[in-house]
């Protein structure tokens, strides 16, 4: 039996890509009581394309939103490996958002409304949030954008 | 009858500023059991001055500190809006303090000290919090200074 | 007698330093039921050697790591100062790590491992960690690293 979220999910022609392993001495995701942790995901997706660059010079806002997109999908795809099946989400609390950015670069919000818009429309109002949207001088793998999330489970 | 806190904003004279409400998909305050999560702050109050530009060129120490001084102001105006009464506070967790600064900027604890100061002016030792500052290479609408919280409450 | 956590530290041969005092209205840790928020901590370290400077530029990615090595030093006397025993640790849950770095440095994940190998290496599993890490444009007294710390305690 597939869950109410995954059948959003596939509606959506979204498929979660397979969890990206940590690398180092870090864990991709963390459960505390009800509070599940997930580490910075970066815009990579297997086979898809590569969301790196300067958002503001080499790579445009619509690209961006693209990117930020592509990091909530990476989350999506570590909160189900966490919890075996995402219906055990209650509430998406809080999204860090970093965007790789020149330093007159002022539309940060509307770059991590790629990610929050597609949480909203997979999740519904569980997908709603807090967040902060903040523009970094760098990111791994030079990167467009870099998110991390908060999410109250049961 | 007016909380104690809110008695406390009237004697320093600082008016709250209505909330302001989300731009998109996202909320400006979540309450997870025991802590209340507010999103980014900017430095904008309605009809204040609007706290814009990068500190260390065009924006000095003193001046960025009133805008730190305006996100924490904005962050009350949220608290206030989600627990209807400032008492409900039991103690400010954490500030997550972002400054848009120049490569060079060295004083990002004095920036920060701005919301710091003020929260503890406002709510005594509950105000005191965990935080971090650091120096960002842009902000949205190139604003001087962003800070989000994390707030304990009864 | 000495707890677990700190005759492995002795084994290693690292003596924690005394626990940074705030220097403004802040707090170096808070402790909220069950979980230990630690402040933005410096790679500074008394009589230690100071981690100034741009990682990418005058500061290579050995150094960075040592830096981000003597944040997570700090963190450890900062917790030790919290609980009095560090064997109260129960898991490392999250770090936020910040490298202060030229706009085209790409190995941030190298820096932060600094931290999350030692952390691993003093507190075996329970110091694995869910992380960030991402390259801001400047940071505190010019430090090549920043980082902050939310740990599970019993």
């Amino acid at each position: 039996m597939t869950g109410k979220i995954e059948s959003r999910l596939e509606e959506l022609g979204v498929e979660l890509p397979s969890a990206a392993a940590p690398a180092a001495n870090y864990v991709p995701f963390y459960i505390s009581g009800q509070q599940l942790f997930i580490s910075g995901q970066l815009p990579f997706i297997d086979g898809g394309p590569e969301y790196k660059g300067k958002v503001g010079a080499e790579v445009d806002v619509e690209t961006a939103q693209q990117a930020a997109r592509a990091c909530a999908t990476n989350i999506l795809a570590q909160a189900k490996t966490a919890l075996g099946d995402l219906d055990r989400i209650v509430q998406f609390i809080r999204l860090g958002g970093f965007v790789n950015a020149t330093p007159d670069f002022t539309d940060h919000p509307e770059v991590i409304n790629g990610a929050s818009n597609f949480l909203v429309d997979v999740l519904g109002d569980k997908g709603r949030h807090t967040r902060f949207a903040v523009g970094v001088g760098s990111l791994p793998r030079g990167v467009a954008v870099e998110i991390d999330a908060l999410i109250a489970i049961e």
